[in-house]
């Protein structure tokens, strides 16, 4: 399996965030925060249909986050009243691949420039890929852990 | 802006799919398929608490598909009665950095194993991250193009 193993994987950044947010993320309501993904123009053409969809998942590369494999529990938003967990029990941007997920909703899109709310990323942030939210994207029955509820009272997502 | 446009991004897997899928993955009814997320055994205490979630984002590296920079319209899922539209548009494995994402539902954990149902990727495949499912990763009045539903009556999301 040692192929397996040390595999490194590359991929090019398809456009960039801007944004007005700055490193304080983990402070501001994400929800609210409208931001735009600009697209190299090589790219314009694959948004083609986009427009349709009023949910999108927008895959991004947390380039100001330094790798830790070392780290690889933590108590989610460094709040120590809260149990330390895996990092893959969270979102928290110290992973081992620095790479961020989040759902935003599309406000519009302008050639290649696509307006939407929610995306927790600061400005300059490469964007990696663009995937539509499919109605299936929505788990029904969904179980999480009691921290969680703690999080979500203080609009900490 | 060049240097943000020639960004490479690296990352390196944190395990792999073993499953019976092969590649015909666009055959099968995803929704029923088991598979086994194998982290590298590095990674295992990353995993603490992630028992607690009913649902898991799997990402991970499409790594037998070429990617295909030049193609940025397709017909989804090769049908010709679908539109042309853009691969962003699209769960096409056929993007600009070949990268799938897809909502899961977990079965166990047991040590470095994470024991899935729904994951569409094929045996071997390399995992680049493990993110839980936060019940507000869930969109409400949810907008999505006809095509699709074209596509939800075979099954064949």
């Amino acid at each position: 399996m040692l192929n397996i193993m040390s595999k490194d994987i590359k991929f090019r950044s398809i456009g960039y965030v801007e944004t007005d947010s700055n490193e304080d993320l983990i402070k501001v309501d994400k929800e609210k925060v409208v931001s735009k993904v600009i697209l190299f123009e090589e790219f314009t053409e694959a948004l083609d249909g986009v427009e349709d969809f009023s949910h999108l998942f927008i895959i991004f590369h947390l380039h100001k986050v330094v790798s830790r494999r070392s780290a690889l529990k933590i108590h989610p938003r460094r709040r120590l009243d809260l149990p330390l967990v895996g990092v893959f029990a969270t979102k928290s941007p110290y992973r081992p691949n620095p790479i961020g997920l989040t759902l935003v909703e599309l406000i519009e899109i302008k050639g290649n420039i696509v307006k939407v709310k929610g995306l927790d990323a600061i400005d300059g942030t490469p964007v990696i890929d663009i995937k539509p939210y499919f109605p299936p994207d929505a788990a029904l029955k969904v179980r999480a852990p009691k921290w969680l509820t703690k999080l979500r009272k203080i609009n900490y997502l």
